[in-house]
């Protein structure tokens, strides 16, 4: 076993390498065509950068179904199980999965009223309010435009089209009852797993099973794989709720502590609610500018204490394996390894 | 020829018919299922009524391809052209245009900050701005999920879904340039055309392409049907735009004149403003809720006075001649006939 460090450099260094051919990849799929305000509005996010881990868990998936080296192999011409003969466009599919990623954060920004993502201004304040339901509109049907031109044949594009499109509703889903939540009390972790498993990790496992539908594997290893992303996808939020407390506004690219100010559920707040932690009184959410720091470091010092945090990151954990056993169904290589690696990095990450 | 009354009575007849069926299929496709709050939101402005104009010429299209007597076979299970042993659900297409109809809605309103559609709220002045988001947002994923369930062979179904993903990409396009045309004043008819040929027309040429494509006509046919959509639609707005000038708040369900109110260009403004017409001065739109009626007539004499009310209607009439004539590739009958009156309806119609 390697340490959480020596993972963690080869994660990065592995989503650095598809990172780049994904950048390269954005502007050819999504070119800034007429109306340019319109397009500029759209790629504003994806420009601004993000880890693109959901394409490199899509794009590693199809190397270990390939079982062919990592980086060996252009994704644009990808061999399907028929063999090399036949090959699938498999970096649209992966830039597909980011342009909803991407969708979805403009319009939350706004429904959650965010000014800061990735470090700038949300889409909705660098322009506007309609030019950013626009741009996340324009984004929704592109992902589709793009899913559409794998090259893949008609039957696994539908089934990958369905996966897509149940994708979108279950996020919808999720983010109505996370909306939902805000104005409830009596939240349960497992009513808030189920949130963050539509909000959140139906889009990991989409990542993880659209190269399997595209490529022509079994249903079982697209259940599988989909179950990979189901549950790593799950840590990966419940990470995310960690880090916002954990780590500094700077790094984070958002303040710290935003879920609390925000009144945010979290299965740490959920969980420290069972406890008897009265989590309205964490921060004064009265006046959210004039949140300290020191304020949010006594809330978690209390959430600390109340052992809500070591409830969700032992969940993460739990959760993590689980999602590793299921890549059993995969061949034992190169790009497995790394997939098993990502799993660990989505709970280890520092940020 | 028949009369223009007798016209639309024969269309709204047909309509009528077509819409009952329409609306009984929405809740089976679209039922409101937790969480409750979003699909009764997302249901919101389709159960709040609507003509279903589109439904009803994607499923009389059908018909006339079919060359079946209008009514008299299950939408649920209609006969491609490999016969009545393969059949698709002609219903779920038309279901899915609808919904992509009110999705559009939906944001639109946000974006021209609309307060009432269809005589009742807006959706997000019956919710709220973060409930109307996300209505549209499960609308749209939705519609590609009920066209994906037509049972239609997967080629045309991929094939029915780049049609799909395309109209809405050029939807959001469309909106994107109407919106950009309110701060300016050198619009041209020409730029205007295009803007509802992508805003609105488009939407009718998938109407009536769908079923061609569903039910597996050859592309000649496809096309000529996308044209006649691509013709109608226009004219349709046109006389949408004239309608809001002419027909009194009650009809309209929403005020009168509101496209001069709201500084929305018109094929009617834009002609009037090359007429020499100060468009801006036409009413006092620093208080909106002070124009009076009074102002609107004045503002119509004068758009009566530059011809641009004429030129509006006589454009209109061109584009429907134009769209009526391609028709030819369909059967000579009775469901032809209807999309031949329906496209003389929609610049006749009184609103």
């Amino acid at each position: 076993m390697t340490s959480p460090e020596a993972r963690e450099k080869a994660v990065l260094e592995a989503v650095g390498e598809r990172r780049e051919l994904v950048n390269e990849a954005i502007p050819e799929e999504l070119p800034i065509t007429r109306p340019e305000r319109l397009y500029e509005a759209s790629r504003y996010l994806l420009d601004a950068g993000g880890k693109r881990l959901r394409p490199t868990v899509l794009l590693a998936t199809g190397e270990a179904l390939a079982d062919v080296e990592p980086l060996s192999t252009p994704y644009r011409e990808f061999p399907t199980v028929e063999g090399p003969s036949k090959t699938v466009d498999l970096m649209a599919a992966a830039v597909s999965v980011e342009v909803i990623q991407s969708f979805t954060l403009i319009h939350d920004d706004i429904m959650d009223d965010d000014d800061l993502r990735r470090g700038v201004p949300a889409v909705h304040k660098a322009y506007d309010l309609e030019t950013a339901i626009l741009a996340g509109d324009t984004l929704y049907s592109k992902a589709f435009e793009i899913m559409l031109e794998t090259g893949a044949e008609s039957d696994r594009t539908v089934q990958a089209l369905h996966v897509l499109a149940n994708t979108c509703t279950q996020i919808c889903e999720g983010q109505s009852l996370d909306v939902s939540f805000e104005s409830r009390e009596d939240v349960t972790p497992e009513e808030y797993l189920e949130m963050v498993e539509q909000k959140t990790a139906i889009l990991y496992a989409a990542s993880a099973a659209l190269p399997a539908i595209l490529l022509g594997a079994d249903q079982d290893t697209v259940d599988a794989l989909y179950g990979y992303g189901l549950d790593v996808g799950r840590a990966f939020q419940i990470q995310d709720d960690v880090l916002d407390l954990t780590v500094p506004s700077e790094k984070l690219g958002k303040q710290r502590g935003s879920d609390l100010v925000e009144n945010k559920q979290t299965l740490i707040t959920v969980h420290a609610r069972e406890q008897g932690v009265d989590v309205e009184s964490l921060v004064d959410t009265t006046d959210v500018d004039a949140v300290t720091e020191a304020e949010i470091d006594d809330a978690v010092a209390t959430l600390e204490d109340s052992g809500s945090i070591s409830y969700a990151n032992d969940k993460a954990r739990d959760l993590v394996d689980r999602g590793k056993n299921r890549l059993e169904v995969l061949p034992d290589n190169e790009a497995r390894e790394l997939l098993l690696q990502v799993a660990d990095y989505l709970i280890e990450r520092g940020y």
